[in-house]
């Protein structure tokens, strides 16, 4: 037998990667991100910019940044074959898996699908980046019996997202507020759905298969579904007192609250929510009515007395989508959307430099 | 930062789970599965044996096994929307993907998609294996322009896949043969694509998203996709001598040849290549044409003589596949199609007794 390195259950701890991309310096609680601290950058920053830094190494100038812009809105447009599937799903069917199921197809009309150099890989990166929006959303709209919208390219990229999403131009501020939640969820080191990615990419498979992996990840209520739980929970109840009642319940009855916590850094407040919670102010502050922050806050000092746990950005994330218009069921979706571009580099990067992931078991079935 | 445990790419040696499905016995080289040697079992069991195994934790009795086939019979239908949209993908579409894309849409006509119950997921288990033969042959028939074909209940479950394949009904050796290829490709403890699974239904994400990253997995070179290479390479030429020479020009440009050595074990042929190996040589004899299998045991005899490496399953699995008649673009999607069962088996596991895996990083990125 080969020798056992001793089992950690989720490979809590273990180090499954070298990256250049991005670190959880639990240390300063910091995001990095190509030696960057990504809080920093979402202050002064737009979605794009993070993009030509993930993409291209460095952050663009204005005539960089204007370029990436109009590359993506060329090609904004999806197959028209893409939609037609999307109309054949049953109704039952999940956004997320009409997603899935529409990535999944787009890889048939890839002519290059077998070269994985870097430079084919950024390209196709980008012409998901331009086509995913428009593809979460028509999924959801079509699950939902509604007519599939057309991506409107007098828009910048993020108020385009948001207006197909709402079906209404969005306010300067609406779109910057989306646009840096985009920014936040851009990118976040070795979550579950970028491992997923980064061990499919290394069987040589090609950068759909990887992010169809991933969407397939992010799915799951124990990651990207989190913030979708947040807002039916924060939906309960209409009131501060009531969401402290329910949170104390719920904690009574050992139920696992969604919104809290994270397996790498969880000493103080997660650095994206406390962005999230600055846009959620903005949007209170902007419809006179601070009734969903009132809750928020209460339930930060509920967990954080009862169970020394702080909110991630998911926490955050629900009641700013909420206030945006967006329904429920796309904060996921869109949390893949935003993220495509971190799951992308860390493609490029498992297959510039590539060992197959093949990791051992500790067998404890039946004696032979 | 986090104690940093030692970096092993690919995470190659680390044990990533526990479980009680199978083992690599490196010591022994044995395949364990449940307790019992897989190659033993070949010599007397079916496939039907081996899911029953997987699934149920027992082999059946020969009333068992003939509900269980007759359960599988009854689902065989895929809805007709499933093959409309397979007939909606560019012709350009790998077959792969075709199967990527009918298993992730399939997902929407499943009402419980949300119980992960093992019940549930067993259930769920069967349902694919019933249909999963359907999708794989009609997703390559449809990209090839031809028909559709509908299964047939009066044959056994693996002799109604070689005659959806090729159209012929098989004769009783031909199913036995491809009956016990599906059986040795059924469960192998955890190369990529079962690690796939498991990670992404670590999430809590459903087996259709599971089983739709493990098929990315799948379709890369440095995994499924080897027994289509070795079949590439085996017709680039006709004769024993000229295989010989090939395979040296190839180990002289420093090429990787397909079909041989395993990250695992490695100091002897893998035992489920011997078994191939067998039927090959019925095979040839049936056929009274020995060429493929002189080819084999020549280049068998190159690679021990020059690299101290011995053949796997996929370099016999592929001259079988091609005396059967099956065309080289589906041996990866029928490889799949067999090693749903373990996959199955490995994500009911995941979800009995689950923790979420989020591994670290080395960062080598810029400093900050």
């Amino acid at each position: 037998m080969a020798t056992e390195t001793k089992f950690a259950p989720g490979l809590e701890g273990v180090i499954a990667a070298e990256t250049a991309i991005s670190l959880l310096d639990t240390e300063q609680e910091k995001i990095v991100i190509k030696g960057q601290d990504l809080i920093e950058l979402s202050k002064e920053k737009g979605y794009l910019d993070i993009v030509h830094l993930l993409l291209e190494d460095s952050l663009p100038n204005d005539a960089e940044r204007a370029a990436l812009e109009e590359k993506l809105k060329e090609r904004y447009d999806v197959p028209a074959a893409i939609i037609d599937i999307l109309k054949l799903l049953p109704p039952h069917t999940h956004p997320m898996d009409g997603m899935r199921t529409g990535l999944s197809a787009l890889a048939g009309y890839d002519e290059h699908l077998l070269d994985r150099s870097p430079e084919v890989n950024r390209d196709r990166a980008y012409d998901l980046l331009a086509k995913l929006p428009t593809i979460t959303v028509n999924s959801y709209r079509i699950l939902k019996k509604q007519e599939p919208v057309l991506p409107r390219k007098d828009l910048s990229y993020s108020a385009n997202f948001l207006y197909m999403i709402t079906g209404e131009v969005p306010t300067e501020e609406q779109a910057k507020i989306f646009d840096r939640s985009l920014l936040l969820y851009s990118e976040h080191e070795m979550p579950n759905s970028t491992f997923t990615a980064r061990v499919i990419a290394s069987t040589q498979s090609d950068l759909f298969g990887a992010l169809t992996g991933a969407v397939a990840s992010l799915k799951g209520h124990l990651h990207g579904g989190a913030n979708e739980a947040v807002m039916y929970m924060l939906n309960e109840v209409d009131s501060v007192a009531a969401f402290e009642e329910l949170l104390l319940k719920k904690l009574q009855r050992k139920e696992k609250i969604m919104g809290f916590g994270h397996r790498v850094y969880m000493r103080k407040m997660d650095p994206r929510a406390l962005m999230m919670k600055e846009s959620l102010k903005k949007l209170c502050e902007a419809k006179g009515d601070y009734r969903l922050l009132e809750m928020c806050e209460a339930g930060e000092e509920v967990m954080r007395t009862e169970k020394g746990l702080y909110p991630n950005l998911d926490y955050y994330a629900a009641p700013v989508y909420w206030l945006l218009g967006i329904p429920i069921e796309l904060y996921t979706p869109i949390f893949f959307s935003a993220r495509t571009v971190g799951l992308s580099a860390h493609v490029i990067e498992q297959h510039e430099n590539n060992r197959l992931f093949r990791p051992r078991v500790h067998y404890i079935g039946e004696k032979y």
